[in-house]
């Protein structure tokens, strides 16, 4: 079904574009530095079917950091909690989303959560496949469910600067192996991580996998349960109390529904039974959330009173 | 109103305390102590005025930690959140309650959160008054209006007992005043702190507090409101990020709602809504939480589907 | 016996004047920032008894975390080194002295050394007495020991501006406190604390100080033993690996000889067997020694072989 | 010259094998854990070219950490001190040697000095060669000079076995690669580290590299001037500061010589001008320091009074 364009989320793009204008494009590999930090489109897709949008919705963009609550999700459930969180923890931190200092000083040594990036990379080490290249299959799959989109491709270019340059990454891996929490090559980690990490969506893709989370687990298009109800709930909670890097607990007070961004600028957005939200904006705010993106989320929420507390 | 014996809620009182017996009841100051471990009551207040109660309710218990919230709700209406959150922050640490590092490592000085000692005393330190006694009256006409109970008071022996210790609180505090995070006397600070920390209720009246939360801000018993809803609704989410110590993340992922708890044993729930929820179990988790108190809302979400998320 | 003008000295002290520009007076309290930037004074103290100076000697500066290595040695000879070790450590820290993590991460709650603020502290809530006023004098005559020099007494205007500000310092006696690491009062431990740091002394008496324990204990001018030989060894080391804040590691590699420093701009070297040295230089560089003090000693050690390595 | 067996040597050995029953031979890789921990030999070597010895000296053992002095006098003398000093820093540090902490909380990302884990690697990254091999070469040739034997190798079977393990190494590696500390390939930089620290000497070889620094720079010999005098004098600096993991305040303070230990249970002492001390006793205490020998070293000073300070 096509996605129509609403004049209400123009609007609100619009106003939210001009609200903010302090947002800096991420600039730490050359792929992410071109988006222009004027961009935002924004797509919200609803049970029913039908979806508004505003911008450029065909723009694509890379998953990054919101990459790490589907594959979150995919461990949930070939894995069970049980097994997922004795190897990552639940609660949220204080800390930055790439801090190490955490690995040391906790007495279980294993990642405080999975949407920091220790976690996170936990989480990938333990997707299913014998190669890099099953399990980023694995993934892909997943994500084509998700969004009932067959053509889903990632960034090679992205991919491959982001393996040729995280180095903080490996070493929290390493430092994760030796107290045994990950096993497995570091090398292959990485490459599946990278890519996980440069899938592209535009903003309506995005805003149906929000809306799967959102109807707990099923895809309304499809009408297929992608995921089980529990394992759609426990990446809900996790999206609430540290889905905005370390200014989840903010977000939760002034918005206030499941939310997961990433570096490149995308945030998705997913209200418990009501809808999914696709946002992309590149210009980033200093703790790496969408600037512009943000704003027109607390436009949305001030208008559709959205906040789940 | 009276509040009736619920049966089904006492079965699953009963079986909570079957299930848990390896807490262990507060031993740094004498008075929580002398608890019984074995206790356990519980009470469900909803927003017809009708209750369910289950074990001893006349049994009264010190708010301790379960006092950060109503503070909160106290300077977030007398001084509105923009002032309040310049003074502490919004996030969720992954470090204890009483930890003092982060104070020293943040770029800002001021506490994490409001459910944090540190953050909790910076609350305190601006309830109004011209005196402790006048702050601490302030305080518990709050709650009388809270439980629409007009004889509230607090339990001297806890007070004393936690003033004549508490040196870890004042250093917290001497840190925030070196930094200007607070002013005013410490010892008074202290003074109104460890009196907030020992009014006593029982989980009857714990219940009508949540619901008053439950319900945006409005007492059912007297149809007043309390507190304007956002106000609420800010409570609502830090007992969700971080009113549980630092098992508030694993609390909202296998429970869901918004709670705090003390170091009495005491936890306080509010499912937005529906229902305000007392509990007190005075034998703790090695996290502070109340061990069979946990177990008891473990068992209330299955069976009533109370998570958010 | 009067100390010679040296021309060497002198014309070393304006070398070291002209080299450094960069420096600023300490400016936490008003006492302090009254010093001019571009002052230089400098005394060495011989066995022999005779002594050179440069700068204007009579210039009088309060000893502030020198006074540290003087209450240790007075400490170490009431108590002995293992009851003064029970409360605090002997290794050097990679933290600003004023720190107060390890208080809360090291598994043992004692301070790592006498050198930071948090040792120092425990040291001097060591110090015999009934009262805050005996403390003192129990110090002031160990000065007057030190020095040859009857009338000795400390800065009433800096004691006081200290003694009204220094939260941080009450925030680590009270964690200490906390921790069963100092009794006492705390008020009184700052009390005693502000005044030692207030005590006044100029760059020859202060090089006096220094030749006691360059010779092993024993005041040349009196040939009187003012403290035990294996107190004096003690003193030195901690003089070694952290006499000068969180540069100490830097000045052991680059000049070499025990010695301390305070934030009032003094430093008080010790070159074992060979000579004390008293400087005064306000302008102080970023960890708190002073910059043109600094420079002086390498000039001198340069000239001299001082360095023990 | 072969090493006379020493009467007063020999008894202080026993005495110390005696005294000292409670230490623990490293048992992270099986090739350390084969040794007996009643194990200890001793060899002073002098600076007229005689020495004595005690226990069976023939008993070779890696030199593990004590191998971090020795690339330390190399990058020295390749780079000089700037350079080197540029890279990491000189500070001790109250955390554990393999800490990765202050990576993150420092300022400056360098590692705090070159006797910790992270500074060693840094150290090591800086060997001159085109190849691991010839890296390695470059080391031992260095070490054959400094004992004036032609055959020296390192233990393949150690070497590889921590090459295999060494995780947290390559997390610290990888984290200051991250920071540009380092450059270069890690598992290159990794080989070098693991077959320097494998380096196999007896207690008297050792004995004469400790000699070496002890005469600043010089082997009393062949009269060769190995390393020029300020290399050797900063490498007896941080000896002194942080040569004993941390527990290098303490050894300061107890016995202050300019010391290094690795976690074989070797010790290589260099007292100024008198004479290098080589120990070996497997069995460590809780900090990586060989129990035995520290207690060999406390009796060598009390008997020859040693102590710099």
């Amino acid at each position: 079904m096509a996605c129509r364009d609403g004049q209400t989320l123009s609007a609100l793009v619009e106003k939210a574009r001009k609200l903010s204008f302090e947002g800096k494009v991420a600039n730490y590999i050359p792929a992410l530095q071109k988006e222009s930090p004027d961009h935002l489109s924004c797509a919200i897709a609803y049970p029913e079917g039908d979806c508004f949008s505003a911008g450029d919705i065909n723009k694509k963009f890379t998953l990054q950091s919101i990459s790490k609550i589907i594959t979150l999700a995919l461990v949930l459930m070939d894995y069970g909690p049980e097994r997922v969180f004795h190897r990552v923890g639940m609660e949220p931190t204080g800390d930055p989303f790439n801090s190490i200092i955490k690995l040391e000083t906790s007495s279980k040594a294993k990642p405080l959560n999975p949407m920091i990036n220790a976690g996170a990379l936990a989480v990938t080490s333990m997707i299913k496949g014998s190669s890099a290249e099953e399990k980023v299959d694995y993934i892909m799959n997943f994500v084509k469910k998700l969004t009932n989109e067959p053509e889903i491709d990632y960034c090679e270019e992205v991919a491959i600067s982001e393996f040729t340059t995280s180095f903080l990454n490996r070493s929290l891996c390493f430092y994760m192996k030796g107290d045994g929490v990950i096993h497995g090559n570091v090398e292959e980690i990485m490459e599946v991580y990278t890519k996980q990490c440069a899938i592209r969506l535009n903003c309506l893709q995005l805003a149906r996998v929000g809306l799967v989370f959102a109807m707990d687990g099923r895809n309304p298009l499809t009408d297929e349960q992608v995921m089980p109800k529990e394992v759609a709930r426990i990446c809900k909670t996790f999206m609430v109390t540290c889905g905005m890097y370390n200014a989840s607990g903010e977000f939760a007070i002034r918005i206030g529904i499941p939310a997961k961004s990433g570096v490149s600028g995308g945030i998705m957005g997913s209200v418990p039974g009501r809808m999914g939200i696709g946002i992309f904006g590149p210009a980033l705010n200093e703790v790496g959330n969408s600037h512009t993106g943000l704003k027109l989320l607390e436009l949305l929420q001030e208008k559709y009173d959205l906040s789940m507390f």
